[in-house]
């Protein structure tokens, strides 16, 4: 959908997932009678769920737990985990900061410590030694120097995070520039890339040999990038342009590019639209911050909160919502969807009448004209 | 009205009642003129309004109070009422709990009690005896269980009510699910079904023989669904969709289904705007729930908040608005609309012309763009 | 404009004040060559303004006032005025009472008071004496009760008044309804009729022989009609609308019936905004009970606050802005609009390039989208 | 695009910046790689940015700190520093005011000084010394009055300035009201004219000679002119409506015209969003205003909100944001958006791929359906 805002400029269209919601169509279903376990690459996982690659959610301790839970815990291979030999203190006091102008100064001070190649390779055998499966992220810019560490740590998903990846990326002549292309024809490792918003970048990112992508707009609750930089796609509209990109890429190669949603997602609602609107599986921050296992303790922040120079991204406080298991899978004792997601989608797909994330993709949607 | 959110995924567009409002015809009509009764099956009520079944509102003693008023209450034949020989303790901690998780683990923990037959039957009988009419309610997983009990007792008229319930459930192969054309056929009782919200599901749903369905889309201001599954149809075009499904099985079938709408009806002028849609009737809960006999003593809350694993409605506190009668039928000393619920319909039909609810449901309306 | 809000349901869309703005053109001109004259009927006033009927803003006084600064003031015949001799103490009472029912309540019992043919007399000989012009409103349902005893006394304008007018009203068989073609047509009097919201019922009114017709939609700030009887077309789209009937009412008669803006106008903006949507003049409610001379002192109100069996108007305070003369003419020293209403109507024209209000009917509007 | 609002009465519909957003394209660039220069007549300056002819942000010497960092800072020759020969001690008082009506009345006496032509020389000599170049404004209505003292002073670049300019002034017959295109013709020094918000009048204005013009719709947070006039284009339409001006002058002349926006920009992604809508550079008041340098020490407020009759801008704090090349530049200990706005402006290039100014101004563009 376009318009045109004023002479002959043209803008799109995008919607929220706060905009829409689910129609229950003429079909209901047992609950137990659904499946939203999630295939993906050579892997099978119970739940369509990844922590995300922030300091607050995933440690190698909660990546553990994650993977017990039938979920993925990913690693920010770039935060206080291969900055600090011991994080805890530093997690310790991060907690206790109060959010404003100085905990994001004391988060720009603490993040300056430089990230080692030992520590990464550390971090990747406890991830191995807890879930039995490494996941960590790199940035787009640090990805060729600090990769070698973590492949021969036996690190066995990558994912490559910044606020818009692509395929083409135009760098200084001096730096190597990540060649996404060249990368993943170079190393066996599974990548996924991201964050991607439109159906053109995301088809040719997938053309890359990426496994997956994230597709994240920027309007995460926590992330200021709307406001420092002006990019915000709202994600109900991203994840639906990503999505028509992997039908079109699946046409032109016969493979199967999966869809991770990201951004703000924090009720078993959220869940539900954004597979509906056509992700394959999400990815959860501030949502698992409210665990009582979570290593940010009541605090949720992340890296780009600690930027040098222009942070984007808030520090802010979390309410304890209980166990991860329980905000993942109940029994909940709050009344507004922020625990029990899982358990959420799961009702949200029975009501609905669909018994599998792939058939919940064509879920009838709704427009809520008066928000 | 169809949208494109994003690639090719499609959604309709929904507007909730408080998007809408009425505009006045070329002709103006006094209030005495006006005729609100309703015809419903082989009983005429005086009132379109019926009490919701949840336990905050109807007892068997406020039920015998609406039928007095005209009105119609339909009593939860899996609340309180059939849970616990006297409810009245139960009903008075309930009264006392403070907002929050709290509340709601209370509330878990009270209706765990099971459901017994022999209440149903008690209750029915009280209706009877206090209303001269059993009206009561069963979720769509407990009908096979309980509807023996109920039409032994006597019960007149059935509603199925869950939060979406449809012609065709697929359930696990060792339950026997509810089978609603077969239910119809096997006995006299008329049986009023819902939530339905859209025009397709409704058609299925009116050709299974119910005489009535209730639309609901979830939005109700005590319902948490839209945060917990996503699910939420605004009411307006849900009752128009549905309104459409019964002209459509009217021409197929020549038989008229009751369309009744409910979900955070709280206004005269709400109940003014859900007729004009297209209902033939509302049905209110936290509206009545504020009267002075309300079973709720000033808190309000359905089943669905006491979910044990996924709670989807809140507990809150109402503020008492006087007696039932005044709530219903004046006079207000209040100036927001919320008492003398039915004066307003009435001058609402008076003020546009109208002189009765069928003729009412051609009223103009206009959607307010900038909301 | 026209949508579908579900099956086959149709709404128009409405704008009101609020969504729109006015957008400069190629013209500038001098203030000072701006003229806001309203010629009506046989009178020319300085200011497009009309004095709203509500005991808060008119009294013989203040209209005598109004007329001093060329504006015109109406009294509510069937206000305090004419139900008691001396409503100075009901008047005190009533600007002391703290908002809420039992303010409604008391308005109630002070309204009950009922309405003396001699006091209307006697009224009108002061507005007379104050004003050389006496202009006074009754409802539609006492025209017929009160208007000898108006016109005796020498009324010079009547406003016909209520929350919807039409020329085509059913009533009670052993009643009299209000026959406007046939009243107009016996008696002299210019008469102003209204609430008219729509094209079609305004072009109605107006070939009843009516000079003027009160365009509102029931949004104003302290109106609850759309809470209580769900009736509300925002006022941008009602005064476009019943400027189109002008239009042809025109054509066909040759007459020019003029339309007056009513509901919520607070601001210089608001003036100028209802002119260029295509009214000839404003009448003013709670913005002139600002005024320090205001019989309201410091209170607002309107008759259907005090309706015996469903009030639609709220009781409120209101911050004074100074005298009459200021409100209207300034010098302001507020910087929110609500101060030199007509000095803001004159810029708005001066910056916008317009000379006269006829002129000013074709300003260019935009809807703002994001509100 | 165009609406009716009611009968024939049509509508354009603009969007504010905050109703959009940037999308990333396919390609990203290392920050590095962003030019933001601007080529302006025969200046360049490293950033587009313009400092605000308001009191509360250009001084003599704020005008020399920005152009330090390669902005240009616009001095009101109609302001304090005009007249009084030191307006330190009233710049005191301003910023220890309250804000409201008592403010409001104090900026009202304090701007009753005269404008004095001996200070309007002395400050472009102190403008020449700190900056080395002398840029100030003058409202349409006193350029005839002053610019004789200012060019005679040797003025580089004089800005013509008020709430809406254009080529063809309506001024009583006793006045010479300004004519642009004689003006222009007449003296050899650059101007820029506006605001203007619509294509037509933006070409009209172009035609006359100026190398500039100001897009503002008036929307400024700190602008009351909505209110008080209704005038109110929402900016990022109306950049967009100026930009295609800006092509069909360039078309028919051959010269480029530069737009400049205006208007309530604080943060990175204002600045971003209003150059990719079409803006060649920005105008920032408030965001400047919370330097620690700026003039106005704490508070913020325009000419406009002491105009002596009818008052059309607010006084308002601001809060502390470090030094002005801080809040240009960085780096930032701030979350959201309003210290390091080029830093802001770099990344969102950066980010969606572009080089420089010229090609952002082709960024996709994203309508938030949901705000």
């Amino acid at each position: 959908m376009e318009t045109i805002i004023g002479g002959t400029r043209r803008a799109s269209v995008g919607y929220a997932l706060d905009d829409l919601a689910l129609v229950p169509s003429r079909r209901t279903r047992d609950v137990e009678l659904v499946d939203v376990s999630w295939r993906f690459d050579a892997y099978t996982f119970d739940l369509p769920v990844i922590g995300s690659p922030i300091d607050a959610v995933t440690s190698p301790q909660t990546a553990g737990m994650l993977g017990q839970l039938g979920a993925l815990g990913v690693l920010n291979l770039e935060g206080l985990w291969t900055r600090y030999a011991d994080p805890t203190e530093v997690l310790a006091e991060i907690a206790g900061l109060t959010p404003g102008p100085e905990a994001t100064l004391r988060l720009q001070q603490l993040y300056a410590e430089p990230v080692k190649a030992e520590l990464i390779g550390q971090r990747i055998d406890e991830l191995k030694a807890a879930a039995g499966f490494a996941a960590g992220s790199l940035t787009p810019q640090k990805v060729e120097r600090w990769h070698h560490a973590a492949l021969e740590a036996g690190l066995d998903l990558l994912m490559i995070h910044g606020v818009a990846v692509t395929a083409q990326h135009v760098g200084l002549s001096d730096r190597t520039p990540l060649d996404l292309r060249s990368f993943t024809a170079r190393y066996d490792i599974p990548v996924i890339a991201g964050n991607v918003s439109s159906a053109k970048t995301a088809l040719h990112l997938m053309r890359t040999g990426a496994v997956g992508v994230v597709v994240g707009g920027g309007a995460d609750s926590a992330s200021t990038t709307p406001a420092a930089l002006g990019i915000d796609v709202p994600l109900a509209t991203a994840i639906a342009e990503v999505a028509s990109a992997r039908s079109r890429y699946l046409d032109e190669s016969g493979r199967t590019v999966h869809v991770i949603a990201a951004g703000g997602l924090t009720t078993g609602g959220d869940l539900a639209k954004a597979i509906a609107c056509g992700a394959d599986a999400v990815m959860l921050g501030r949502a698992l911050a409210s665990a009582e296992e979570a290593p940010g303790r009541g605090a949720c922040w992340g890296v780009s909160a600690a930027h040098h120079e222009l942070p984007r991204g808030r520090y802010f406080k979390v309410d304890p919502l209980g166990p991860l298991s329980v905000i993942l899978e109940g029994p909940a004792h709050r009344d507004d969807g922020t625990v029990n997601l899982v358990g959420g989608l799961r009702r949200a797909m029975a009501v609905t009448g669909y018994e599998s994330l792939a058939r919940f993709r064509e879920a009838e949607l709704v427009v809520r004209a008066g928000r």
